[in-house]
């Protein structure tokens, strides 16, 4: 059998290549939020780390470059699992013939995104392979963070003592209600747009940030149980992780789920659903339902939350992710198997 | 400008594209190993990191493959700073149509050097880009390590302060005597031979090993200033840095550093200096001269140092990297500008 590019669309066949090739083999249970557990990071002896190598195609595209989304990328997976980031390292693979200049505006993003997020660039390494080893540019960054100071209090909030303490997906549960920080898909139509030959010109532009400032602000409201950007299968991946996890089912409704009117047309035009695409300045919070309310307010106040929204909740009577739609009915949100949009991340 | 293969091949025209590039950018100064320094790994709050990525050719060499090089490599980095490796992220980018089977190879090969090591791969990324999009499949290892329970110890035989409170380039000091833990030049040998329309045959193959036991020896005798493993750019990369970090010379004599025969014949034949190949199982340590015979002793009786040497000394009275030759004259040892074996790790 051969690799096919759904192996690497983060949702169901890439699962199954994790859990049959990879965790079968690699250790387990070992450190707070182990391997198995699938989580944006894991962490061990109170550190979390986390790895994401970047294939964006083209590497500068409207909004961003691969530099800013390693840094911002790696920088959110830290901050998912409840993490403060700390250190990143930065594995860069380039193309012989490749144009010195832009390598050195993709370091220039690279260390004002770092900057942005407060954490530090301590460690690299640098390759170079022949003509065609490599499409441009492939950067990995590897992050490091530390156990985020606001996050014994956002448990205190919970209501309930965490599955996990750590803002695992394993701690998603009944009641729970679904905040998104802001407008979804800008990242996925920002980046097929700056694609040649795809033909269609859009005013969108990636939402690629470090979402510290909207974590510390979901992590002080508190009560916030799992964390995750929707990044390779959009909102309707994670959403469906979350509901295997759980054991529960999730009911979101269209109206609510803050989209751009250029992205959904954008969606129309390519045949693609919004909700599969990739996000890579959003977060998607599981939050007691009690807190929920003052973790959107808190959110719509903090630059980078102004267009939060309550999106649905966590529904043990569902055994799908299920939608009502902006004219009344209803659908089942299915997790994506391959991915509508190769290369945004 | 653009980038060639020498800007990657671990040497003087490497070293000018990372100052030059990102350390002019990058944050200075933070931590107790910060990036400037240019070691193996950083050191932050006690935690050490180092990331590489293997771009190996072929994946599958004589006597390993690019997932046992993936984890080795990387531990070896954290053991050279004298951390105890604890975990690593394991980060994939594969081409479309790569074969499942040798995908599932390459895990293996990885969890299994992982247990050899101690060390337990907590976290991935896996990716897939189009054909051509990469050739077959890139592999970034990032690695968390601890303060070897021994590097205390170790330093109390110093007899001297050590600049930096871990295996620092920066501790090379005058006087040091130069071990390497065995035969140099294996592993690019090897892989050389592996790669077609090379044209030879040899029978050797890589040393790629993890240096966990070669290093506890050493620090269990105790006064090793400083180590690196020398990778690309071998033998001569790493003196010629170590040279230049301590602002001493160093003078090694030929005779006593070890090569197979095999691989002095191959590198005749291809016309390589066989201190300029890189090694992926062995340790070069600056060691106070009081002690070297006994870390030379210790790292004899262990599996994988049984070819251990003392090759030169430090001296403050050279520039350069001097090697007495076999024939008795002197020839100064440069440090490679590009790389004549590309893509060995």
């Amino acid at each position: 059998m051969k690799i096919g590019m759904r192996h690497g669309a983060g949702g169901e066949a890439m699962e199954s290549v994790i859990k049959d090739v990879f965790l079968a083999k690699f250790s387990r249970n070992f450190g707070e939020v182990p391997l198995e557990m699938l989580d944006d990071a894991a962490v061990v002896n109170g550190v979390a780390i986390t790895t994401d190598s970047y294939t964006v195609k083209p590497i500068f595209f409207p909004g961003g470059d691969i530099g800013r989304l390693a840094v911002c990328g790696t920088v959110n997976d830290l901050l998912m699992i409840g993490a403060k980031p700390v250190a990143l390292s930065n594995g860069m693979v380039v193309e012989e013939g490749f144009e010195m200049e832009k390598l050195r505006t993709i370091a220039e993003s690279m260390a004002s995104a770092a900057q942005e997020a407060g954490v530090h660039i301590v460690t690299g390494d640098f390759k170079v392979v022949e003509r065609g080893g490599v499409d441009e540019v492939i950067v990995n960054t590897s992050g490091m963070g530390r156990r985020h100071p606001l996050l014994d209090g956002n448990f205190e909030g919970l209501g309930r003592k965490p599955r996990v303490p750590w803002l695992a997906d394993a701690n998603v549960s009944d009641g729970d209600k679904i905040i998104v920080s802001g407008y979804i898909g800008d990242h996925g139509v920002a980046v097929l747009s700056g694609r040649e030959g795809v033909g269609f010109e859009t005013t969108v532009v990636s939402d690629v940030m470090p979402l510290n400032r909207v974590m510390e602000t979901a992590l002080r409201a508190g009560g916030v149980a799992a964390a995750k950007d929707p990044t390779r299968g959009g909102l309707a991946e994670i959403l469906n992780e979350w509901a295997a996890k759980s054991g529960c089912g999730i009911y979101i409704r269209e109206s609510d789920i803050p989209i751009r009117e250029e992205v959904l047309s954008a969606c129309e035009f390519l045949g693609i659903d919004p909700l599969t695409i990739g996000n890579e300045g959003k977060a998607v919070l599981a939050v007691a339902p009690h807190r929920a309310e003052d973790v959107l307010e808190a959110l719509r106040r903090t630059p980078g939350g102004e267009n939060a929204a309550i999106i649905g909740e966590v529904r043990k009577d569902l055994e799908f992710v299920v939608m009502e739609t902006g004219v009344g009915g209803k659908r089942i949100v299915e997790r994506p198997i391959g991915d509508p949009v190769p290369r945004i991340c």
